[in-house]
């Protein structure tokens, strides 16, 4: 596909500055950019690589393109248009509807018709897949799914019987939805298994990570809201509740019946304990832990920083045994103040 | 199915406390249950939910059902008893034995006769599978593994050559049993692998969480003893040994050699290195890092707490000078003593 | 394959001593092994089962030889050697080439003559595929992928689109390489996909563990170099580039544009935060969070030692107000500076 910086301007709302004529067949980064290429400076720390760029234009904001010789296209949000171009570019290919001889599809399933299902994927009776939607190879769908107009499902993605995704969800390999939650009872020594007969409702809009698990809910369902944007290797137990636009980064984990509010983010790392409330708009940074719940908006932290390890033992070393010097710092106050008596400031 | 109320106390030991011919079809939460369905209170603070509550029936301790009017079973434990009442209802469908068309099963397996090996499902040499297992689909079953009587895989289940599990274990998908350890020699700059020649041995009444990774010992076998309960994304590294009935949450590592007790729980994402010895009934609270052997049962906890930020940031920033702060403190105590020269105490 | 002694010394530098006839068929651990076996012992923790050991022949360091009575292989590196030796007796069976019936492989696919395809195994067109390369069942590898002579995928692995991998490596189940970067443009609440047009290359010798991820770059490509190995369970974000012989273990998730150096280590469910440089020969130890650039090499750590909860939650509930504590203590300090008016030391 070609498009001129013109036609890229009339289609996202910006102004061509330069050779409006030139043409635009991909996109990439300041440094590889060749001159088919648009590019994007989102930060002025990159001013260096704009200066000897070899894009054939470049997205900028006004305050920067004041400054740059070449084409460009002129936007409030670089970013923003910047993925907006590449998605003109590199949309999901046209794909050929049906199902592939290796799929095993039940014929008490319910396929729209522009929908592919790839070899080796079983789709169980009693599932329905909307219009448009692309399944992978070797992907299983449970009994009673339904998965939503638009959807794709990578290679190897299990969805578990009766969940539902919504519309133009994406899936990456491996994703688990639908596991069985983490519910036992004690019975003397041992664990009896509590059954899992909740779902997982998935709105639109969503990415689920690759490996990433999402378990069941126990009675009643867990629910991923429109938006919600999932990295890889997460796990959301059963029962948790996560609000519209809320991204998580890799490798969280979020408890058993926690809600989390909508537009939060979540650093990779990061966990949430079980049964919490936190607010809408609360970010939480990497490698930190929740453990109470968060009322307020804003960002949250309990991380620690990693030093050169011999300082670090001394420091950790010390914190093992602050509960004593806090004491002992008290006990010193209280000392100084019966010996001098003073007037308080 | 559909029992009365007076049947449910039968079967589970309990008393039938008011109409005992109420009629029982599923199972379900206070808040949506219905009047055919049983639920449960295992904890004061669902006292409003219990007034209003629509439920056929509630399982409650004798202490709350007192003031309950409606038609309740009277238990010692109600979270057990609505376990086992809803396995009643949500028993695992019965499935026809067999060998799924597009399975591939070495003629050298050994499969019993009232196992079901499901599409795309690949069964190696040497391999023997008990009465009543149930292989989903996509699942690999490596060369003279035994999958024990009743135990089930999920989608995309992955047993290595030689790994063994008991009866009535439950695999969720993207589980993997037997990858090789994590065993490396240095040879200079590069590592030079140890070939891992153990086994994974799985005891019976096991549950394994989805895309959680056990590997295989390094010479002698990996061990997960009887009852032993697994959840979601869970590492599990080579010669680890886990007692019986320890239960673990999602996202923990747990690294090589480590001998973990019996009747342990462990937090999610918590950790513990290698080499150490976990005795039995510990308990490890989320987000933990056990470096050193625990001797004595009890709650053990290495975790901080998220708080605001800016708040935190002040307060990590002096840790990180905690072992001058400390010396500074002893110096003050010090030359106190020697000014005042006080009397102790 | 039966060997002696001696041969065992030729070929792997070393020297027999005792009877160097002694017939060895298997490799073992010292309190397993027997007479037919070699076993090793690296650390002299373990001079006890030395002592005891029936192992028909022990790798020692010339030091540890002296005292042994038994046949000994007396070489500078046991573990070294015992590696060795155990490839030599474990190596990858021999596999007939060729591609199983139920395989999906491209005629666009271009397949050495001596790989083999498992079953429902999917290659796509464009795809490029090494000599002596081995697919096992269930993998995927996207469209015009390549996979470098004699590498390895176990099962269930998947292979992205264009992504690259080098020779003799080896990738374990559910292996997720060039799943899309976890890359947003914010557009008011909501969040645009940022497509992730790069890809994963992976050098010659990288081992890949269970369930591991590792995201395509953005626009530019994700680079695992020669000789890096993979534990389980890790996530590692797009545009991560990995310096060679870096070995990470499991859990620990790297995130987007950093880039680790040569010969680092990283313990296990450690972290690395986005768009840092860490220099060679950086070891980060279990649990640390890594959140600034490294740029000597040396050990890092910032981890806590879970203790007895209740003794911890003292420590912590001190350290959520360590800075006020270190503002009292200069304030103490202060004070007796102005009531002493005391010479320095």
């Amino acid at each position: 596909m070609t498009v001129t910086l013109a036609e890229l301007a009339r289609r996202f709302q910006g102004k061509a500055r330069g050779n409006a004529d030139t043409l635009i067949e991909g996109v990439a980064a300041l440094q590889t950019a060749g001159p088919r290429d648009i590019a994007y400076m989102s930060d002025r720390k990159y001013l260096s690589q704009l200066a000897v760029t070899k894009a054939g234009a470049v997205i900028l904001t006004e305050a920067d393109a004041t400054n740059y010789p070449g084409p460009a296209l002129v936007v409030a949000n670089p970013h923003l248009c910047f993925a907006q171009v590449a998605q003109l570019f590199h949309a999901f290919p046209v794909f050929k509807p049906g199902v592939h001889p290796t799929a095993v599809v039940s014929p008490a399933a319910k396929l729209a018709s522009s929908a592919w299902v790839g070899p080796n994927s079983v789709i169980e009776a009693g599932v329905s897949i909307g219009e448009g939607v692309y399944i992978g190879p070797g992907c299983h769908v449970g009994a009673n799914a339904t998965i939503g107009a638009k959807t794709r499902l990578a290679a190897n993605v299990v969805i578990g019987e009766r969940c539902v995704t919504g519309d133009n969800c994406l899936f990456h390999p491996g994703a688990v939805i639908g596991s069985d939650g983490f519910g036992f009872a004690k019975d003397g020594d041992r664990w009896q298994k509590v059954p899992q007969i909740g779902r997982v409702q998935i709105g639109n809009e969503v990415e689920v990570g690759a490996n990433t698990t999402i378990d069941r809910g126990a009675l009643d369902d867990t629910v991923i809201s429109d938006g919600v944007k999932l990295d890889n290797l997460i796990q959301i137990a059963h029962n948790v509740r996560i609000g519209e636009n809320t991204a998580i980064a890799a490798c969280v984990g979020i408890a058993g019946s926690t809600v989390i509010g909508r537009r939060c983010t979540i650093g990779g790392q990061a966990g949430v304990t079980g049964h919490l409330e936190i607010a809408d708009d609360v970010h939480i940074t990497a490698g930190s832990l929740v453990t109470s719940s968060i009322a307020q908006p804003g960002v949250y932290s309990a991380s620690l920083k990693a030093e050169p390890a011999e300082k670090w033992r001394r420091n950790a070393a010390r914190l093992h045994h602050l509960d004593e010097l806090a004491r002992r710092l008290a006990g010193l106050e209280e000392k100084l103040q019966q010996h001098f008596e003073e007037p308080k400031n």
